[in-house]
């Protein structure tokens, strides 16, 4: 957050200093399209739809493990809710995925006095297995990479790289990466096991799932996650002499579990076939019921595209509510809906995905067309009374929309606020006490705005700065 | 904490208002006595002897369930470290008790939907279980109190009762009643479990451990605590229709397993057989490390004898730190010292015990005889530095303390601000990083103060009103 005061403030200065470069103009909003958004943040403020949605899903379903008999009812949970939301051509796009399931997980620390047990879980991927090794620790990734193989030959490798703490997420870009390569690498080294302390910021005997994002992963050892506590214990252990530690996993994999995504629409009045792609993800890990992770996703942005479905006239392009499967392990909903849909890429007119929890929002990035720009300051003007400021135009977009990006579709996140979401992400306690009726109606609100603009006005959201050059000044 | 202080405004009113009742007078603190006080509160506030104690135990032994192989361990580590510390007569006084542990322990939430894993943990005393059965919910023990057997037979009570946040633990003091008696009333009812809402202030997913504290417990219907979240969960289940759950439990029992209290002594220069007893409980339940309960309390207690020890002459009477055994299972160290010790409660000056956290001490209660009160003031006054405030004359001691007060040993309480205490207490959350290091330092100076001046003063904290009244004035 300071980070962020900070570069605001030069920002500032560099523009009194010298006003070098213009910001880009603002495209204008009509009248009557400007009431309407003002009648949806209005009625979002004042709605507990989404909330509703939320409570029904975590509570009828609970946790929706990607691939499980649980994730199938949450499609049919989903399809329900939409019909009943009155959303047009409700289907599920059905795919398969490779399934896995942790059974089994046990750590016990073994030493001199005794032996204590280790709250842990193993992460997505990870084989089964039954070892006892000594352990080495390593402070970072870094130092694990730098090993060289006989300093960890038969071990148990400890990885203890803290998560840090803030607003846009960003720490867990950093500390996530632990958790992608420590399986891989200890494999390759030959250690007996990996043992990451969990990618949090809490101080809470919750251990943190998570896996690889790769579908095809290199051989891995096997890997479990420890909570923070756990971490300090083991490393104040170790400080203390050798130690032991007894790791069993026990996982259930298969082929082709079946897995799908849930569609929702707003059809267009004018141009049905251009698309406006909202959404969330419907599995979740299976220690919570998923409420942060992502029920407020799937609750936040089909609220939005109801309000949306509730003004006096629909918009002129369609609106699509997608609702992910598989995507904690590995993306597979994202990956199935791009290759689905390969032929209409080019109609997606713009994407967002909320997969951040249900904090306030607040910042808007973009990642359109130079010449597009205009319609980003269009949006953040419209989003402003919810809070909302402008930040980059070099947005990924959310997880599922990586294959959409890849293939040109422009990208909008509406940012929220992360500071405790790696408090709750992936634990047991991703549940839905953690979400608050006032926040997550603010998310309503800018989703829906950003939604109904995108599908009622003509912009172009990849338009390139020649384009806008060759038209004279945008819009 | 607004109550505090509204009683606090009180006193103020009616002092000012009429001075109907002259508070006592001061006991006066000769000087050498009082740098004496400075300078072990000077002692304790630079020192981490108290951290360094509490880290010990949590890291090296963890969990210590009483008769465990760990509780043992737990002995054989304090005997080293009371020796270490320069403590006399070092000792383990043992006895038996009827051993209870958890092995299994699974719920599961059984709805039109699927099935749902509950976060549970069986209460101490339970027996073995493997039933499913309707739930019933009950919003308070005193409905399940009223309910005609006919509504609950053969189903599974849930009692679903909040514990309400307050600094001086009377939440807890109210909430607990239910986690003792629900299963014995479950059972005389003819349900087939019961389940409560955990005793805690949290609303994380962890639930809460405890049990019975009669020796001697009536037969109970299997019992189980659900974390908070899971209760609303099952809450919400129950507003939709009729829920069923399957609760397993599996424990093992057996008679006769050893336990013991560890005592270690500063023994007095002019009066050694007059004894003033100060300790915390070396067990703790096996879900966390128990640091607030009680590792804090064996640390805070020898750390302040220890600064004593460490002053030029040793005070005049003995002080006798107890590190008691089994409290958690009943109270059962405190029992067996005051029976071991029956012939010697005359000598027992006054007792102390802390276990409540490690929190900031805010205030001083008594159990003085009405001639004594002059002693508790000048108790006051040499707290006042450390922000410690005069409580009333009517503390029950801490539990291990029960059978002394019945023995009419005189008791005092240095009461910590219990305001987050059952966020953690009884919990996998009870590590040691929920310690603050500033806040433990000023127990320890709070628990010198008061056990130097016991120990120095030759103060009858037995003394009645009449007996002050022969004498003339206090003192």
């Amino acid at each position: 957050m300071r980070l962020h005061l900070l570069a605001a403030a030069l920002v500032l200065t560099v523009a009194t200093a010298a006003a070098q470069t213009a910001p880009p103009p603002v495209a204008p909003i009509p009248a009557p399209v400007q009431a309407n958004v003002e009648r949806l943040q209005k009625a979002a403020l004042a709605s507990d739809l989404a909330y509703d949605i939320v409570e029904s899903l975590t509570t009828e379903v609970g946790p929706r493990l990607a691939g499980s008999d649980a994730e199938a009812k949450a499609r049919e949970w989903a399809v329900e809710m939409l019909r009943a939301n009155g959303f047009q051509n409700v289907r599920i796009e059905p795919f398969t995925i490779p399934y896995w399931e942790r059974r089994i997980e046990r750590a016990t620390v073994i030493t001199p006095r005794g032996r204590q047990a280790l709250v842990v879980v193993a992460l997505g991927g990870s084989p089964s297995a039954d070892v006892e090794a000594g352990v080495v620790r390593f402070a970072s990734m870094a130092a694990l990479n730098a090993a060289v193989p006989e300093s960890v030959r038969g071990k148990i490798v400890f990885i203890d790289e803290p998560t840090v703490r803030t607003q846009d997420g960003s720490g867990y870009g950093a500390g996530v990466g632990k958790r992608g390569q420590c399986g891989t690498v200890a494999h390759a080294k030959g250690a007996a096991a990996c043992i990451i302390r969990s990618v949090g910021t809490h101080s809470h005997r919750f251990a943190h799932q998570g896996g690889s994002t790769h579908p095809r992963p290199a051989p891995v050892a096997p890997s479990a996650a420890v909570s923070p506590p756990d971490a300090d214990q083991l490393t104040r252990l170790l400080a203390r002499g050798p130690v032991r530690v007894k790791l069993e996993i026990g996982v259930e994999t298969r082929e082709n579990a079946p897995s799908g995504n849930v569609i929702g629409e707003i059809v267009g009045r004018e141009r049905p076939d251009e698309i406006i792609v909202i959404g969330g993800h419907l599995d979740s890990w299976d220690q919570g019921t998923g409420a942060i992770d992502d029920g407020a996703g799937v609750a936040i942005t089909t609220a939005a595209a109801k309000l949306i479905r509730d003004l006096p006239r629909r918009p002129r392009r369609t609106i699509r509510v997608v609702l992910f499967g598989a995507e904690e392990t590995g993306i597979h909903g994202g990956i199935a809906y791009a290759r689905q849909h390969a032929e209409a890429m080019g109609k997606h007119i713009v994407a967002a995905e909320s997969d951040f929890g249900a904090r306030e929002i607040y910042r808007i990035r973009t990642r359109f067309g130079e010449g597009a720009l205009p319609y980003a300051r269009a949006l953040q003007g419209a989003l402003a009374p919810l809070r909302i400021n402008q930040g980059d135009n070099a947005t990924g977009g959310g997880p599922d929309l990586g294959p959409m990006r890849a293939a040109g579709v422009p990208m909008v996140e509406l940012s929220q606020n992360g500071w405790d979401y790696f408090d709750y992400h992936h634990t047991p306690d991703d549940t839905l006490d953690k979400i608050d009726r006032t926040e997550l109606r603010q998310n309503v609100a800018a989703y829906a705005t950003f939604a109904y603009l995108a599908a009622e006005m003509d912009w172009d959201f990849r338009k390139t700065a020649d384009a806008a050059a060759e038209k004279g000044r945008t819009p």
